[in-house]
């Protein structure tokens, strides 16, 4: 099983695909899509929308995962991530990609073991558990850790569920989390 | 030159477009997206950005006219149109058509003369400004509002300009709204 993670921004917009075999997972792609200063709005969700329907060519993801709305206190910077996880809920949905979203404390908790772990926390655990070279930006991890969640959580709604998605993590999986959390 | 105005909703999405030849406009189209309640929200996106694309398809306009994002006290309900602005924004910037914005308090002075008309008053204004036989649904009205306001301010951003589009109102134009008005 394959899963697109999604960290949509009007700025910059994570990206990762994740696949799962068995008990394993790899990564196969990772990218932060950055959106051009001068470009209006509706080009950069164009921008966003053919990027990620691109990666969906490419990988055929199984599912997309995305956080669900974080309600911040600057509607206007709520109202733009609003505007981003449309295009990226449309490029989904496009192509018949079901999508799931996680609360963004319940993705910090399933990587880091911290529903209110930093965003560098999440930076380091996901190089740890995917074994980059280098720590990857604050963008990307956020989309490879939705991704993880995804797997690691499985607990989706019914209707989103899909033929061998793993509804509960598996103990290999646990391990590994559990090893790389104690380590860091 | 035609122009779609478009009131954009997760739950009903009102789209019209509007013929302006010289002096006179003419109504080509006009409905409201009701999107069904069951759907998740990535699926009503798909409709909205589907059917604004098949509108675009057949009728062609030169622009696409929405209002700009109005912060009201309710986050949620601004996120859910931010969301489906996005939808309506990707249709046009898929199909080349530029998006242009005016605040709502413009679109009610352009067409009612009262930056804080009610939206029935801007229903009774459109019903008249474009004799129609029957009062337009209020999501429906206040697409053929921003529609109107286009073509009444005219006033757009530079890039945002295309042939042909006329920069001030036309005398005529101006004189049919401020009849309108009086008579309303």
């Amino acid at each position: 099983m394959k899963i697109l993670g999604v960290d949509p921004g009007t700025w910059h917009t994570g990206a990762g695909v994740l696949e799962a075999r068995g008990n394993r997972y790899q990564l196969l792609h990772f990218e932060v899509i950055n959106l051009p200063k001068h470009a209006a709005l509706p080009d950069r969700l164009l921008q966003i929308y053919r990027t990620l329907g691109e990666m969906i060519r490419i990988y055929q993801p199984s599912v997309m995962a995305l956080e669900s709305v974080f309600y911040c206190k600057d509607i206007r910077a709520t109202v733009k991530i609003g505007e981003a996880r449309a295009a990226a809920m449309l490029a989904a949905s496009e192509r018949g990609i079901p999508v799931v979203e996680y609360p963004p404390a319940r993705v910090k908790q399933a990587v880091t073991g911290n529903g209110k772990a930093t965003k560098e926390q999440v930076q380091h655990m996901m190089q740890r558990l995917l074994q980059l070279k280098e720590l990857p930006p604050s963008d990307g991890a956020d989309a490879l850790a939705v991704a993880l969640c995804h797997l690691h959580c499985g607990s989706v709604k019914k209707n989103e569920l899909l033929d061998g998605l793993h509804k509960r993590p598996s103990a290999n999986l646990k391990k590994k989390l559990l090893a790389a959390r104690a380590a860091s």
